[in-house]
């Protein structure tokens, strides 16, 4: 929905209310519909008057974007578009009700749905200290190698220490943009994102071409916290973008730990201060991150220590898939699968996630393979 | 009491039941009366003949020291005996009940019970980092300039550290010895003790001669815990004799807090773990504990910001003891100020505790002065 900005409540209910196919409608033709327009004044309390100029900027918008431009130009660069309801759509972000986005650019290798059910926000400073990039570093690096999967921005500092760690782990990480995802800011980090979408994946509300502003840094914050089951800062200084990330992780009822550092360290301020309101768990190792995040809900991926689903129980088909998947080297392709068990694609797509969720196989960065057991 | 150790919680409850004058007479003659056997054995559940085989010991004990002589000698070395229902003793030591200590020795310049009125505990690790020295320096020196007494051991690393700090600012300093006031443990701290004598003093269970052991350290941190206000740890390794004291200040309902430090620091630790048992609160400078620390109870001494009585209102007799403490340069004695204000000793003494506590003057290291109004 390129008409408003992302994140924007009043055309989330406006899109909540009426569909997307008739809020589109309503704002081509310039006025909504009355029942829509009594519900947003209700919910908003904003005059009529007020939500008629409110449509005609989004109106205004809308003349000037070219969608069928921006889903070629997204999918020649290797981008998609996720939309809810697809397979790939992480449904924790209904969580954010009306701000949740109406849908998602991701590119790179890793199935944005799947990496993110184990995943744990590692965000904090730009202007972090040696300190907060070792430990962001080795902390990814351990969370990712427990399988959890690594959700950041892309920015400087603890941010770009969390993907290195991960890179360095097995899991995927998951950079989440303030600007398109063809868009490489900063700029120093062509080489880091490039790392990303090979072993997890670029993701942005915005589509081709949009840069970056201030304003869609923090609508962006919220995604990274509705995306991962908790959030850990790292380093934060007492303004730092990493405390609103925090706030809308609490909004979204995950868990938020930080890290503690020196008390004559700026860059451990904003931590320090999040400890003493009480909002945040101290934690001080990937064993209390995951002994935090990992308790959040009844919904959580269990634990992938063994196949809860005992093999004999399968079906035929589903026990020819999971032959088909190797068991040590490279993974394998769906495709790859889809022949070797003798299926065809979709229904070794779905054989597959039915097998991941049941624990026998999991999804790297190379395709398919068996999860080791321990 | 010297029959038993210090703390012992059954001897403690003889002198409770009996009084102290009973239960010596009882330990000498080497059995319970009737009713204190019966109270000892339904409190401790011990049985007649484990009682009797204590009493034993106690007698034996006894039959080895001479109170008199260890009067003698410590008023010889400048030590004093502070009792309880003496004008000097900190009444706050009542809260720990049949542990209580049967006295205390005192060997420096400040008044004990008014230094404790408003005091902090300030503890940690004896195998300190550069950062933990740092810390509690700053943080013990600062807390003295705004008046708060330091409380703290005689050990190396943080005890050492706030002895230091709180010389450099205004308030006394207390270390709390595990042996005899004149026992210089450790021997390297020959000069910094001879500082706190002059500027603070050095407390300690055990008459003099008595040296230190494993057990006496750990008994001795009740002590630090029930002087002060508050506790505030600034390093502690997982198993630091901080954690202690803070357990004792915890039974005793006073708070808590704890300086984190870098997650890397195994002298952080304890502090860390602390926090995420929630058994204390994260403060990152002397303001903070002085937040945590000054709201503690209504019996706490008032900021000491201006006189709560108007100067009009006070006696004839007392403003002449006001008029006759020096506003600047050194203080003077109360022996002095008596002379100057033509009233007696006792007259001079009563006044100026009254005085002090309407904010009029404080009791400084080298006697009686106004009070600097801010």
């Amino acid at each position: 929905m390129r008409a408003g900005e992302s994140g924007d409540p009043l055309l989330g209910r406006l899109v909540e209310t009426s569909g997307p196919v008739e809020a589109l409608a309503q704002i081509r033709g310039g006025s909504l519909a009355a029942n829509s327009a009594g519900v947003l004044a209700r919910d908003s309390g904003r005059s009529p008057s007020d939500l008629q100029t409110r449509v005609a900027a989004w109106r205004a918008r809308l003349l000037a974007v070219d969608p069928a431009r921006d889903l070629a130009t997204g999918y020649s660069q290797g981008a998609r578009l996720v939309v809810p309801g697809d397979v790939e759509w992480p449904t924790q972000l209904d969580d954010l009700g009306v701000s949740r986005p109406t849908g998602l650019w991701v590119k790179g290798a890793a199935d944005l749905r799947y990496s993110c059910l184990r995943s744990v926000a590692v965000v904090g400073a730009r202007a972090a200290t040696p300190y907060g990039v070792h430990v962001a570093t080795a902390c990814a690096a351990e969370l990712s190698e427990a399988g959890w999967s690594i959700v950041s921005g892309g920015a400087y500092g603890i941010d770009a220490a969390a993907h290195r760690g991960a890179l360095a782990g097995e899991a995927a990480t998951i950079a989440v943009l303030a600007c398109g995802t063809d868009y490489c800011y900063p700029s120093g980090h062509h080489d880091l994102f490039a790392a990303v979408r090979e072993r997890g994946a670029l993701v942005s509300e915005s589509p081709p071409g949009m840069y970056p502003t201030r304003s869609r840094f923090l609508v962006r914050n919220r995604l990274i916290a509705a995306l991962s089951r908790g959030t850990v800062v790292v380093e934060a200084a007492l303004r730092s973008g990493a405390l609103n990330t925090v706030n809308h992780a609490l909004a979204l009822h995950r868990h938020v730990g930080v890290v503690p550092g020196p008390i004559t360290s700026a860059a451990s301020a904003g931590c320090h201060l999040l400890l003493r309101q009480g909002k945040a768990q101290c934690v001080t190792g990937p064993t209390e991150v995951i002994d935090l995040i990992g308790g959040i809900g009844a919904d959580l991926a269990p634990e992938p220590r063994a196949p809860v689903v005992p093999r004999d129980s399968l079906s035929a088909e589903a026990r020819a898939v999971l032959d088909a998947v190797p068991s040590r080297g490279r993974g394998a392709g769906p495709a790859t699968i889809a022949v070797a068990a003798g299926v065809d694609l979709a229904t070794a797509l779905s054989r597959l996630g039915a097998l991941a969720a049941a624990g026998y196989v999991q999804h790297g960065p190379n395709g398919w393979r068996l999860r080791f057991r321990s």
